[in-house]
């Protein structure tokens, strides 16, 4: 390897600015290693930091190499690091666990304390070569095709929700079709729920992907919405929802839409407080409501490999736009129409 | 027995409207007992119902005699009855389940579609006699005082958010100090809470029986309450929150000192709809949020009768005033007054 | 409805023993219904009935119409009966809790400790009429093959082992392929385990169903066995194991192919006491061995039927053979071949 | 600190074998602590090297000094050690995970695949001074008296055999009252069990310490066990049986006392391989076996700390002995006799 490296690179607090360039390749530790980027892929956060919204002017810090998803090839390890070897085909959980406070050390590494992730508190993957503590490291199965490994970030999300629901035999609704929606859609099908109805707020591409990657059902968010999925479900309600929309109409609709005891399981975020009638359709319906977020380390992992080997699920539709890095810009363009799955960036080789 | 009885009669669909006076023995059906009442106590309900609330303006069909919280004897069972014999001790369950639906067949009778509630929806246990279901009766333990069989149906309430809330070796934070509010604090201190933190709004004798009863710390709801509860714990929070208030500035409190992974147990109800941080409080952290009503049947009623029988917890001093059925007025007025703990009344024998 | 039917009894206490001929028409309760018995499998109990083996003079009371899997139609139902109609397409769970014992009141009527069974300890299904209690009845989704509704009993076996053992993701091992193994086979594939390992003795007939079902892999259990899982585990084991041989060796397969932290659902009955290295295979290693009988009431059966709507499993291939009821003893020949999946009962019209 | 030590060593491959002597203190690792030892306590394992069983002589590579249960203070940290500082109140947790197998990055440490131990594989607690790593120190609450934080280990046993169960309000019978039985009598006496009883074969002793600590009955182990409790139990059996005698007949009477539906928990370690009526005695009756090892890392821990700290349950009458550690063969015999609760070695000073 060169010393130096091509990286999309966020140079300044601004909207916008970011160029992709030549910077050095990053320093590993001795539990790091250091992974040639093969592919990497864009979350929405991606576009949120891109624009510069309120969140970012608080969280980021720039420069930074953005980018939380990827597949590639460790190139090179630390010296105290047993667990991956120059060569291996990995993805990376994007959450860097401190592993001392109460909830690491109870099996909640997900909502540690004191979390780092990766593209957002130190440099991420949409670059040539990236650092990552080697215990974040994942070793996919050499049969998984890359534009799959590289998604595993926002998959893992989708398992995590689906795997809280309990979901084989019962009958599921889910709220918003962006691209965990749309993966928790493929999952859910794939562990054999007994109906799986897709609401999407006006986005015909996405509705259309849904049906394709599983769901039986695939509904307009409207005023119609409760008393349809009603009708699928001898007026009683579905098992469970999968909340991903972030619109709060949606989680009122879900609130309407679940059965006496089920669950509602959020992984969406609203951007402002929402308001909820919690005595008629939480409390006295024993309704939970589940905050989800992230996976749960590395337990959600496994399942999701386990999940992705039994050749159920065929998440490759979902990858709808590929881009070089040097058309940063363009893609982030397509992820904000929402006129797509996947994005991603193949890195030249 | 007569044939004729004392009960406190709701007789119109107004205000007040209750008169206590002499009528007929309720006749049984084949698979219903009739109960002498030795003992009855007053729920929070009972007071709506008096006061004619607009809840009751939709739900009561006066004459009705209310009372869903009891004590007492059997007298006669009709023919198909097996379950228990003219003499037993017994408490009842007040929620009468269909059995049919999905909820009753699979062990969520607790929500059943069909719910109908003694003394809400039929007539209820202000009265020397009341008939149940016998599927409703639960056997009392013979050292069971009268004052503790009376409360079981508010204490089940309590029993199933501590059980649902897995308390041992935790730290819980228990909002609102109303009767079930308090018994919930006796209960996580039998079961070895590492800490019980009680809150509850301006009234000080209930803040008394809290500490008498078993609570660790009892503090004043006010700006102050998230500091305090963040001092205790090391800064961390609760475990768990057990919500018993309907207010909503401490559910707000509450989501601001439980613990990331933690959960947020609610029975208490709210008036209005309550605007909620999803994101950042609940999603971000991965907390739960259970609505909980009712009592498992009869899961709770055993687990109930088990923590009582272990003599780890003594609720007598809960009961705080009782009354003759006659003094129906007097007592409510009591419980209206919240400088009380369960209000109980005794049947003339 | 003729007030004479054609049925297969077991006229008395001796080995065969069986005649099909004309008997009355079960009358019925007030609680009751009579279903007119379209198809009806057979058990590996019936043939231990037939054969009159141990057990079966212990239990059973001839003469005896046997048959505790079938399909139909309801013909009448008691006054009480509000759960059922006449012409709904049913099934029914074979086993008839008591409703009043601490098991059945805390959702565990499928251990009730006054179990009465269909067509063991009353009348069953091998007949042209059958009476059941309404509340053991299921309605069926009128697009489910009656071959499949038929097979529902030994399904919910199969369900309840494979929901026990929370498959989804993970590596299965399932020891013994009679109708219950292969239908576990099916549905942990159709709930997409990681890989689907089967096992079984001398049978080429049922590997190959097996692996027709959904078994990724099918193994012969010989002394091979535990190292060939292993290796197809990265010499880790299985994450669970389905036990449904009831054979000894087995079993200790199972426990050796196990994960540490695992667990083996056992289902299948062994004839004779097991010896187990309790310290080294299960308790330093933190293994669960869970006891598993009949169907969760009713959770199972909505499980099941959610899975069947699924459309992710197919079950037809599975019943080999047809008879005429008045073939009786040639199905059950073919029963004790070993060389069939299920064998059913067609009822003539 | 000097730079030599008193510490008991296990000098070579034979029974006793062991001598209090000075040796060089232990270095420390960059991830490591120094811990000054001021109180330790002797687990049977202890006695078992000591007098060097087959299993010893497999397992342990003289010379080793022993010991892994007790409480200190932190007298020097490694240069990358950020979760303990000098003068810590600590103990530790004595399995050593390696971090990076599939057990370990799932939430089963406790069971993982590479597991050391401290005082069995690497130097112990018998000693001034002990190095440690870490991530395994525990640090106590001030208050906890040093004759209860050095038993923690045990303790931690118990602790996770108990809440495995699920304690509240059930009843609850204990086999085998060595200290760790006796150590969960108290904890499920103090989380208000219905009924603790304990049983013990022959050792009026610890029967006498089983009823100080909690138990509500305590009965001899003979042909009457299984009658006698069945009786104590309206002939119902238990709802959990917890089981650490790891003497045959006792699991036996086990199965025969628990209800169907119910759990038996083995922590305690059978030398030879145990035969059971699986079908009768756990299928047939749903009954489940968990074996259970070690403690939950680190949630055994916290749940233990709250527990203690709760003020429910006083184990100080559990430790009945104290040693200086010159009298090790000494304090080993009182171990060996049975007479005795914990048995404790407090460091001179």
């Amino acid at each position: 390897m060169t010393e130096m490296m091509k990286a999309a690179v966020k140079v300044r607090a601004a909207p916008g600015a970011t160029q992709v360039k030549k910077v050095p390749c990053p320093k590993i530790t001795p539990t790091e290693a250091l992974v040639r980027v093969k592919i990497a892929s864009i979350c929405g956060t991606d576009l949120h930091i891109f624009d510069w919204d309120e969140w970012s002017q608080h969280r980021i810090r720039p420069p930074l190499i953005q980018g939380h998803e990827m597949a590639g090839e460790v190139e090179r390890i630390g010296d105290e690091v047993t667990s991956v070897a120059k060569g291996d085909y990995v993805s990376f959980e994007g959450h860097i666990a401190c592993g001392r406070c109460y909830e690491c050390r109870t099996g909640q590494a997900h909502v540690c304390r004191n979390l780092r992730i990766m593209g957002i508190d130190r440099d991420g993957a949409f670059a040539e070569y990236v650092s990552v503590p080697a215990a974040n490291l994942v070793k996919n199965d050499p049969s998984l095709p890359l534009e799959v490994a590289t998604i595993q970030d926002p998959l893992g999300n989708a398992v995590q929700v689906v795997m809280n629901a309990n979901v084989p035999g019962k009958s599921i609704a889910i709220f918003g079709l962006g691209p965990i929606g749309l993966m928790a859609a493929a999952v859910t099908k794939a562990l054999s729920a007994s109906q799986v109805i897709a609401v999407e707020y006006r986005n015909e591409m996405r509705k259309g992907l849904a049906k394709r990657l599983g769901a039986d059902v695939v509904l307009e968010s409207d005023a119609t919405t409760v008393d349809r999925i009603l009708e699928l479900t001898n007026r009683e309600g579905v098992n469970e929802v999968l909340e991903f929309s972030g619109a709060p109409p949606a989680l009122k609709q879900a609130l309407k839409v679940v059965r006496p005891g089920g669950g509602v399981h959020l992984l969406g975020l609203y951007s402002s407080p929402v308001s909820l009638d919690l005595s008629d359709d939480v409390i006295m319906r024993g309704v939970t409501l589940y905050g989800i977020t992230g996976r749960r380390m590395f337990r959600t992992w496994y399942e999701m490999g386990g999940i992705l080997r039994s050749g159920n699920v065929d998440l490759k539709p979902l990858v709808t736009h590929r881009f070089p890095l040097h058309e940063y810009e363009k893609a982030l363009e397509v992820v904000r129409s929402r006129q797509c799955g996947k994005v991603v960036f193949e890195m030249e080789t």
